[in-house]
């Protein structure tokens, strides 16, 4: 079957690779019907090293059971799922609790031997995993339910740590789809003011249709004095930060009210950071999110995108097959696409 | 009048000063009847430079009022009061919010002009900041209420920050007199397993006489397998940290159970610390706490104190007159005692 390999930074292509088979007795094997690239693809694509081997691409997809294997009950040949971007049991201690990304026998496609943006995709722990979508459900659907797998949700994982709600200011930081999707979310949530740091117009419009009150285009210093002076000078409640880099961090902890909550859901793309008493300790701030537990959300969110309640497919403003992704890392990577849609 | 200067590291004095003056109509000054040393005191003990002019010292008081500003409005001459370590209005959004150490005509005691360790205090924003004892109060409440001036108050504020309550473990890192508040507020609020971190064997005697369920005396690797064994391998949900140094961050950051909160009420000793997708980000980890808002907490807390709720003195070990406060920093630094009570 065919799948997408990176080799090195800018080096992606689509090879022949075998086919995924059965291994555990809880795996299914679904054919992929809609992947895309995520945001944090690009940062291999930034800075992978060679790989001879190459490494496996995409977490995202929703495609059409084919094989099961003999311990999965929920799930049927023929079933059209969503598969979120980390596979999980449901049943272990964690999972319980809802942080499903840290299940006991979970795991990560991206990075993995398995991964989406190819023809078919090996799904262990399918029970737990997979979510099925309700049979028939229209075409029109699929780009907001494949947000679901990650993007959408992943904004929304920040929204639920961050505690955002009614009355709250939130700012975002960051205008790629986990940001404008955190907009959304918030939004959803009943935040009042919804600010959104980020200066590409097409992306911070579609901010602004999905609840955004304000834009700040300004970043660093001046971001934060902009975000400053829009809060009355007291902050911002809530922070949501989903880019990944330290000069987001940054930001973020030069924005936040004293007492509120810094919610990161940008991969971090460093290890250490300010938290000492002058950037969190001091004005008592909290710092949280991590891994989204998308897999906790998703059963909630299918009817709301299926009732009309939100429509976070509009991040995607490109399709293309799955033979010309290199040219959708290309677009995603400048920033001629907000996201792109696959279909293998 | 005495009060306590620092001049260097280990070096400690009582000498005479100036009597403190009314600056602002919203000041008071009281004659300070009980005070005390904080572990945060120790750490100028051992790293204070060269300070020919002193650095007043103390942050903890117990006082009566005798003089007040022309805008003091809810005190009186002659009425006996918790100061707590920091200073705040009461009136600003901040204080609003609770969060009382951020109050923007706000200031800490410890490193200001004025400090606890005299026989005279200056309070700014005396109306905000000083809360009334019940006229008549027996003295042996005066050491539980001395500790709500911080570090009984600084321990529930740990617990609080971290979301402590029924169901949860909760582990406690630090047998000082904070930590063993912070064991203390834990059974309070319902904890179901508390595990308190110390070596000191007088000292976690009281923690369990406090509420701790385990002690465990092991530090680094070995004291984050034992806390893990202790948790059937899943982690603490919430773990409060009471120490301020780096090896106690990243003991707690190991410790912790996916999902769950760190609360920092240490005063931290470094500014840059792990916070990646090795540390707290991949697990979900929350990191929150900083300088607790005792002033929030305080018309409460009293109640409890008087009532026989919680008796939070009993971290007082011994009591010294002012002239030999530098022993009591002494026997505080050697470990000999947990907390000195000092009378002016």
């Amino acid at each position: 079957m065919r799948a997408t390999l990176m080799y090195k930074s800018g080096d992606v292509r689509v090879v022949e690779v075998p086919e995924p088979e059965l291994r555990e007795a809880t795996d299914a094997i679904i054919r992929v019907t809609h992947a895309c690239v995520c945001g944090s693809d690009l940062h291999p694509y930034h800075d992978l090293g060679d790989t001879p081997e190459g490494r496996r691409m995409g977490h995202e997809a929703i495609g059409v059971i084919e094989q099961i294997g003999t311990d999965v009950s929920t799930l049927a040949i023929g079933d059209t799922v969503i598969v979120p971007f980390a596979w999980s049991d449901g049943t272990c201690a964690f999972c319980q609790d809802g942080v499903t990304t840290s299940c006991v026998h979970g795991g990560f496609f991206d990075g993995a031997s398995s991964a989406t943006q190819a023809e078919k995709l090996l799904v262990p722990q399918a029970d737990g995993t997979a979510v099925k979508i309700p049979a028939g459900t229209d075409e029109s659907f699929m780009p907001s339910l494949l947000t679901l797998s990650d993007v959408y949700l992943t904004g929304y994982h920040a929204t639920i740590r961050g505690e955002v709600g009614p009355g709250k200011t939130v700012t975002v930081i960051g205008d790629g789809a986990v940001g404008l999707s955190a907009v959304l979310a918030s939004k959803q949530l009943g935040a009042e003011t919804i600010i959104l740091m980020g200066r590409h117009t097409a992306r911070t419009d579609l901010g602004r249709e999905f609840g955004a009150t304000h834009v700040v285009a300004e970043r660093g210093e001046e971001g934060v004095a902009k975000v400053r002076e829009i809060t009355g000078g007291e902050g911002s409640h809530v922070v949501l930060e989903a880019v990944g880099h330290m000069p987001a961090y940054e930001q973020a902890y030069g924005i936040i009210r004293p007492g509120g909550t810094i919610s990161r859901v940008g991969v971090p793309q460093y290890e250490d950071a300010p938290v000492g008493f002058g950037s969190l300790f001091g004005k008592n701030v909290t710092l949280t999110g991590g891994p989204a537990t998308v897999r906790a959300y998703l059963e909630a969110a299918i009817p709301q995108v299926l009732d009309g309640t939100i429509d976070p497919g509009r991040v995607f403003d490109r399709e293309l097959p799955l033979d010309d992704i290199a040219e959708a890392y290309r677009l995603m990577d400048d920033r001629e696409a907000l996201k792109v849609l696959i279909r293998p």
